[in-house]
């Protein structure tokens, strides 16, 4: 154990475990969870060359081998729970993916979701079993978040009780669906559905794309691998083509919405019932961005409490770089990020079990509001998260660029999920019209319910005559009234972005050119109103917490992300309210500045110790920086010499290239 | 050619060509650069597959190969002028690196600067043939940016007239040096001089790595490649342990420090003779993000004129996702900033020049300030240019996320900027040093001169009780009004920094830590100085352009510029003043906001022939999306059907994981 990080561990007022246990929502779940790790890192068969070593078809290779091999162990140790399988998955997969996620995460729900009890029957337990390998091909070549413009068709054939199967432009191929380029043997297709000479827009059917025996493509199905990306070296995302393929009439997927026998189309009971898995993945993403930044906490603070680098006081050894200001302010932030977006996973996880509950039982009504906070939260914190990873990568120097660090993996194989399951510009859009429409239903009268009734006041506060109704001044020191400050804000920025839209309309132009003419507004808007309710649920999981120790040291964290959000955002507080002065005047943002310096000096001592209690094992970081024993530097050496080009000591471009030109010259 | 992007080009209110030559200096360097760029596009021995396509070792071979080509093709053509070399290689790499890329930027250039006349005679000549192919072993595992802390030793050994390396602990192998692992067989290796029992601090040594003859390393020398990277496939950056190698006393460069044959150590005349080299890469660097943010633009625009998402008014066709506002927010603004960040390379190549002149005359007068300025826009510009050019990705939707768009190479391989050649934060703070020392002797009475004189103001200015003298209000219209709003941001800044110490100082803290406890302040001081000399720079440059369409539309985009850098940091501007209001107010800031949409509006026409005019042939981008033609999805397509995984319809995964799973369940 290396000397500096061990001195760390002593130093810390709190206790690790106890704050484990909250993160992992209790310590029975701890312990299972530990269990189940410390099954996957003593099995051999999970033993590999690290993946950065490989060639991408080894690595999505070794990637099917893993797949494979844990679906024969899931049932080997009889782990079936969606939760214990996940966290199975999480620890061999370290910072990759796999071709086999979508299967798993979206053939199987679609299926449970959308088939018949006929259709179940005939493909769920084969699916389940892995005869049927599946993906869901959504997304075409020219056809991203807007689902009304995808082209495939799926023509209904009365005479033969078919549907016929087409990508009628070559914007209309299939594109980056994960697995389809070579595992699957099927895929849930969307298309537009056309029957008795009438399109009935979008439904899914079950395309078999390979033979059942051979693996070959099936006649009319151009199938293959998109190429490398960025990330996602192990998934082959694919395209696929449909030539005239012909699937039988019990291959639309019928729970809801039907065709018969004779071509007559069924419509569904409500539209509304294919948005929750949406919704889900959306949450679970909240949930993962704060996965990928606790992960990159751990390897930037526990590398920057090893290194030590340049001087602060001459003629003394080089101090450990976290003891730079300017790396803590780098760093401490991120790591108080990362525990807001644990808890707010947690939240948005309780939220949608519970709405779930009401949907099954027909009741909407909270869907339209968990929709809205699903896909603002899924943009703000992906975004936020991924710059995050990039910090604590340049923050630990020329080594985080090294694929050793992890970092680079972390980073490209995350940043995805600001582009997929929604991109997030659109997305914050989604939540601004959500937030438009609550603020006009307020100004007209309305008395707002959930987590946009702070829009009932705003009409009344934000009013300049009513300046002696706004609240006492900001305490900066009180988090309870940064909440409220930032509340106010959002409040501010949505009145801001409503009033573009009215002003664009005064100029008679059309409602859709005065939304887009305000878009700015609107995504400015839908960002504070996300910013809000992470501040507010951050101060809210303070409330949960006994402890002594552990609560002051997240009350230290809570504060430092409201702070943090004020200075970098000074100007909407400055300027929050309608009125001469701001919310926050200037003098107290020094105020917040000097705060904000004395809140890191505060948490120094405590970082180590707070990067532990996530309690990820040295498997699952996969980062030579981010080692618990700290020993950083034997092991980048030993990692270094394994790299592929070291196999020989004279590499044959010599012979060929260099050798002969120096013959020549 | 693609209807929507010829479109667009007709639209254009300004003369590409025109434009074109400003950035090229003159119509002549753009005939010239042409001639160059023709001679690598023409030659089929530069016709090669797609880097991303291949292992990592072949990339590295690919690398030598057109290296080694290289060489000999200068020659042939008799390119020699190193601007004209650089144009060459520019072509021929895309986006990528090479291992000789620190042969030729560092070793000879430092053979050039630091060796003697025999010295020259002994090793110029090998080295300008490849015979002797070097590198530049300066970093260490353990140590960066502090050169101080550097532990690899050369020990003099009188009796035999040699030196004597070692690389006495882990932390002291050289690592990341590029070409070091596989491809150099010299090295100048940066290591602290013995001799006579003293030590004299670092000094340069060339070091033979491997045999000529077969290029196996020598006795003692343990070399090999550092292992994969986020960027730099191929490149073998190297470790490089030394154990008691032994190199002839004439191997220590000796241009200015001598050892004489007893062991007799003679000083160098000044020890600011070597800073050029690093004040002139780090310039380069500047114009480097110009560079990599304007070929990220031409890519991220050029598609958005030619996909089509989404709607904005119903029933109407898809619109080119350009016409989004947020979509223009995000690229538009990018665009500014390479022009800007290409006008201000210009400038630090000019300004370089100039000093460089001074310098061989013995006046290092100007040192100073050029080493603040380039250290300060290397930070300043590689961070937001790295950012923008994810940016410019996310703005592409997915397919920004596959190879074949271009931006994942391009920014894996720039991002390494904000690390390498001085880490960034160190930067700043290395410029803050000076702003602070400057701030001091102004307010001691001193004149400034140069970039730095408006501190001499400050002190005056920014007094609450001369808010009378403040000049009139900014006019968010008029750039030279803006120019001057930069500048007082900056200056308050400063002082907001200089401040901070005098109060850490009266906490009776050292010096040191006065300075480190004020490390955030002085990081956003450097930050706003280097922001206001940029907008400086830019409204300079618009002051030399005569052609009135050319100048309107730069006009708008440093206007553009200008206003989005206020809105993005409004709390800086809000606050700027120690008066109680600020230097611009809150009803300025929505003029800002209302100003800035229009200014996206009205550079919406001009967006591609801006692009344009950067002047990347197809082969410089390497992007599907970037294409000049447009013609998007067609050679997508084409390009993933190469992909090496699509070389068998059935990969080998399958018969040896997949279809034995299928058949045990």
């Amino acid at each position: 154990m290396n000397p500096d990080i061990t001195r760390e561990r002593e130093n810390a007022t709190f206790n690790v475990e106890k704050l484990t246990h909250i993160l992992d929502g209790g310590i029975e779940k701890t312990k299972r969870r530990r269990e189940i790790e410390s099954l996957v890192i003593s099995d051999p068969d999970f033993q590999s060359e690290d993946l950065n070593f490989l060639s991408r078809s080894e690595r999505y290779d070794a990637a099917v081998k893993k797949s494979a091999q844990m679906i024969l162990k899931l049932r080997e140790y009889g782990i079936s729970d969606p939760e214990e399988i996940y966290c199975y998955k999480s620890v061999f997969r370290g910072n990759h993916q796999e071709p086999l996620d979508l299967h798993l995460a979206m053939f199987l729900p679609t299926l449970l979701n959308q088939a018949s009890p006929e259709q179940m029957e005939t493909f769920f337990i084969p699916a389940w079993n892995l005869d049927i390998i599946g993906t869901y091909a959504q997304t075409e070549m020219g056809h991203g978040t807007h689902l009304r413009g995808l082209e495939t068709t799926a023509t209904y054939d009365p005479a033969t009780q078919e549907f016929v199967l087409n990508s009628p432009t070559i914007t209309s191929i299939k594109w980056w669906p994960g697995g389809l380029g070579k595992t699957s043997n099927h895929a849930i297709v969307l298309a537009q559905l056309h029957t008795q000479g009438k399109c009935h827009g979008l439904h899914a059917f079950i395309v078999p794309l390979r033979s059942m025996n051979t693996h070959i493509p099936l006649p009319g199905v151009v199938v293959g691998d998109i190429g490398p990306k960025f990330g996602f070296d192990e998934v082959d995302n694919g395209y696929l083509k449909l030539e005239n393929v012909r699937i039988p009439r019990e291959h639309m997927l019928m729970k809801y919405a039907k065709v018969e026998a004779d071509g007559t189309y069924v419509k569904p009971p409500s539209a509304k019932l294919t948005y929750g898995t949406m919704v889900f993945i959306r949450s679970m993403i909240v949930g993962e961005a704060g996965h990928a930044l606790a992960k990159s906490c751990t390897i930037a603070i526990r590398y920057s409490s090893v290194r030590h680098q340049s001087e602060i006081r001459p003629g003394e050894p080089e101090p450990q770089i976290m003891d730079y200001q300017t790396q803590q302010y780098k760093l401490f932030p991120l790591l108080a990020t990362a525990y807001a977006y644990k808890f707010v996973g947690q939240y948005m996880n309780q939220v949608y079990h519970r709405i779930t509950g009401d949907i099954s039982q027909g009741d909407f009504s909270e869907l339209p509001e968990l929709h809205a906070l699903s896909a603002g939260l899924k943009a703000f914190t992906t975004w936020t998260a991924s710059e995050g990873i990039e910090v604590c990568r340049m923050a630990c120097g020329g080594h985080g660029y090294s694929r050793c660090s992890a970092l680079p993996d972390i980073y490209v194989n995350f940043v995805a999920t600001c582009t997929y399951e929604g991109e997030n510009t659109v997305m914050m859009l989604q939540t601004a019209r959500f937030l438009i429409k609550s603020y006009q239903q307020a100004s007209a009268g309305h008395q707002l319910s959930g987590i946009v009734s702070y829009l009932n006041e705003s009409e009344r506060r934000l009013q300049p005559q009513s300046v002696s109704s706004r609240p006492t001044v900001v305490n900066v020191n009180d988090l309870a009234s940064l909440v409220e400050a930032y509340k106010l804000r959002a409040a501010k920025l949505v009145e801001v972005a409503a009033k573009s839209i009215q002003q664009e309309l005064q100029k008679r132009v059309s409602q859709e050119d005065a939304w887009n003419n305000s878009a700015i507004d609107l995504v400015r808007a839908s960002n504070a109103h996300c910013h809000y309710v992470v501040v507010k649920l951050f101060a809210a999981k303070l409330g949960e917490i006994g402890d002594t120790g552990v609560h002051s040291v997240l009350s230290t964290l809570a504060l430092l992300y409201a702070l943090q959000g004020i200075q970098q955002n000074s100007g909407d507080f400055l300027q929050v309210t309608t009125t001469m002065t701001g919310l926050l005047s200037v003098p107290q943002l020094s105020q917040v500045s000097q705060r904000l310096k004395e809140l890191l000096a505060q948490l120094r001592p405590n970082a180590v110790a707070l990067v532990d209690a996530f309690d990820y094992c040295d498997e699952m970081l996969n980062s030579v920086l981010g080692r618990y024993d700290g020993n950083v530097y034997e092991h980048m050496f030993e990692w270094a010499r394994r790299s592929p080009l070291n196999k020989t000591e004279v590499h044959e471009s010599y012979h060929k290239y260099l050798k002969p030109l120096q013959a020549k010259l």
